[in-house]
């Protein structure tokens, strides 16, 4: 027994769980750093963001299968290199909410929330409407879920586009993260109450209203608790940080508050990066400042370069996501150019209602296209539900699903970088 | 076809192979930064290394269970935090490596040398004797690899206790980094011959006398390319990469650099952090001169928030690793006390041949001390190799072994930080 326990420790000690760290992900992880600033340079000299380069070597490295080596194909599901994307872009956020604050985003609270719920209703509206007129012998559940696929904006993308122009903290840049952050929200309570009303319909009982209201109580209380008791909790906590006399307490206090919210954010069924955002807006230049007065160095100069090491991860790995042959499919591209329509569409009428000083309204349109984790989950839920006899979301669909993720990541950061750039210079248009 | 390939596009896009990342990994990482600064202000406040309340905080963590609390036991044999862990003891060296430069490694590479050979050979030949005396049941097979296990010193803790003394670039702080290495390819060859004699004892064959060449020359062939090749190719990458213009290229490249030569240490048998420490040597402050004038931070400073968020999940996870559960085992523990002891009067050994001006011997033969993952692997391997119809290694000696790996790993940095602060002005004594 005892022999048998230490046997398991000496292989845990030997590095993991499952045999160990495959020592090839280093040669990965290096090449995917040093390629990610080949692609970032090569779009950036004709004025694209970097993030475009980053998914481009990543296709590229993706799809290398077509020419017939398949060389990196283990690396590209790699659940390590996967946790070290996650970390990439959960810091991305953090870095994003880190340059603005609650202030400045209550200000433009309003707009956001406006932009954020017509930017969910009319997608569906438009999903809804076509696929009904595609493929009417489904039943109006199928539309419907269908439509909320469309509903809920990617924030990662968006954020990163921002961020490489150096335009988060602009009213533009607000709005559109404001409203990516409530859209979480509004998604959340889309979901549960679709798929509240398939399951019904299958059962033949109603909506479950109660569990819907706890989802939703969940989501928002979270939120506000996060708003409310963030920035009097962050305070104390990093004064008595400040007591600590070891070196990196800043970094490892921060990076412990950033992880933990955006861990509630998930436990809540939010997205872990909204909590991430979050984090990065509740703390404020002033808690930081017994820190800094010790000689810490400021905890965005401190996080850049662990960003930057960790956040190309995740844009080179979901380029190599994109599996160029599924292009190939007609049935399901089709059904795909139809939805990617109804999502851009969708996503423009938040434009129009976007209001604010210095708020560039096209960018805001622009800056809400991306589908991304979220809608995945509903085509992964929706082809679980069961109603008739066969699933509500079925393989055309669901590739069809997948296909539109894929456009809307890759065409934002040029569109969006564009509009940002003819922006004028005061901003509104 | 299509259809399904594409469900498993998006499964992966969903995060990773297997169901993607567990989000309680999240909270661990953040509880663990924030636990190890806690347990390395416990620690400075009485005059020890912050490595040390580091294993501290994972002994505790890794040793809940006894309290009846299982809820951390998945976060400690953990994959994806094994992976960070990994990089950050590569990263550790890496920084450990930069702090020196080859020319002034070869100042004291007689010393080194000299310190490695007799770090080898006593530890084995003490190894070798005990396990005589005290199993002499056993062919003389089995306390050869018991000596051979006892061989290998694991740099990751000294060089950890060094750095946070600051005493990296010393005299004996060079002789224990570059000992640390030659006793990692003086291992390897170990492992070779000893390998070698069992295998061709059971087969009634000789030993392959080729295949062990094979190994030391592809080991000390990988190590003399890159201390020559290294500088010239260097400078050329360097010079090449400061054309680019995006951000963050010199932390690109230099991480690419670092991985690639890790990886290339391991693909020529020795230890990734060795490959690592190389690169950290090859690489010279003259190689970032254009880095550093096109406004670039400097290397040592970015990397020190990475390995700051890195470093602490490998010490940590070393210290959760250690059952104290383990020290319940009589005949092992009887052992390990007695194999303990020879592998640390082996080392102690090298302070008596080390020299050098400002080196300081008993810190030298005290750095020596840590064992690791090379001697598991041998453990491991003498698990596994068959002699007269048994293994080599038994279940017994293979626990005592990784008791061995626990107690030195714990003593060394409480010891190596007490002799280094008593060390005379001069450093030599």
């Amino acid at each position: 027994m005892r022999r048998a326990a230490l046997a398991v420790a000496a292989v845990v000690l030997l590095g993991g769980a499952d045999g160990g760290v495959d020592p090839r992900l280093l040669l990965v992880l290096g090449g995917l750093l040093v390629a990610a600033k080949l692609g970032g340079e090569a779009v950036t000299r004709i004025g694209m963001p970097a993030v475009l380069g980053e998914l481009g070597v990543g296709i590229l490295a993706g799809n290398l299968g077509l020419l017939g080596w398949h060389g990196l194909e283990f690396a590209i599901t790699d659940a390590q290199l996967t946790f070290l994307g996650e970390l990439g872009v959960i810091l991305l956020l953090f870095q994003v909410g880190l340059e603005s604050n609650l202030g400045q985003m209550a200000k433009v609270g309003a707009a956001a929330f406006t932009v954020a719920c017509v930017g969910v209703a009319l997608p569906m509206a438009l999903g809804y409407g076509l696929h009904a007129a595609l493929v009417p012998e489904r039943t109006w559940h199928t539309h419907l879920f269908i439509g909320a696929v469309l509903t809920a904006t990617s924030v990662g993308i968006t954020a990163r586009v921002f961020k490489d122009l150096g335009r988060i903290d602009s009213p533009t840049g607000r709005v559109v993260l404001g409203a990516a952050v409530i859209d979480d929200v509004l998604g959340l309570i889309v979901l549960a109450v679709v798929s509240g009303v398939v399951t019904g319909a299958e059962r033949g009982g109603a909506l479950d209203a109660l569990a819907i209201l706890a989802i939703v109580g969940k989501a928002t209380g979270f939120l506000a608790v996060a708003i409310v008791a963030g920035p009097p909790v962050s305070r104390r906590l990093y004064r008595a940080a400040s007591a600590l006399r070891v070196r990196g307490v800043l970094l490892a206090v921060s990076l412990g508050f950033c992880f933990a919210v955006a861990y509630g954010a998930h436990a809540v069924g939010l997205a872990p990066i909204v909590g991430a955002f979050a984090a990065g807006l509740i703390l404020d230049e002033v808690v930081f400042h017994d820190h800094l007065a010790k000689g810490d160095r400021p905890l965005e100069a401190q996080l850049e370069p662990v960003g930057q090491m960790l956040t190309p991860v995740f844009f080179v790995l979901t380029g190599a996501r994109v599996d160029l042959a599924a292009f190939a499919d007609r049935d399901a591209l089709a059904l795909a150019a139809a939805l990617t329509a109804a999502a851009i569409v969708g996503k423009q009428a938040c434009a129009l209602v976007a209001f604010g000083d210095g708020v560039h309204r096209r960018s805001v349109g622009l800056g809400m296209i991306p589908r991304g984790e979220v809608g995945l989950i509903f085509a992964a839920t929706g082809a679980h539900l069961m109603l008739g006899g066969q699933p509500v979301i079925g393989p055309t669909t669901y590739a069809a699903i997948v296909l539109v993720v894929m456009i809307t990541t890759l065409i934002t950061p040029p569109l969006l970088a564009w509009s940002l750039k003819a922006a004028p210079a005061g901003g509104a248009a």
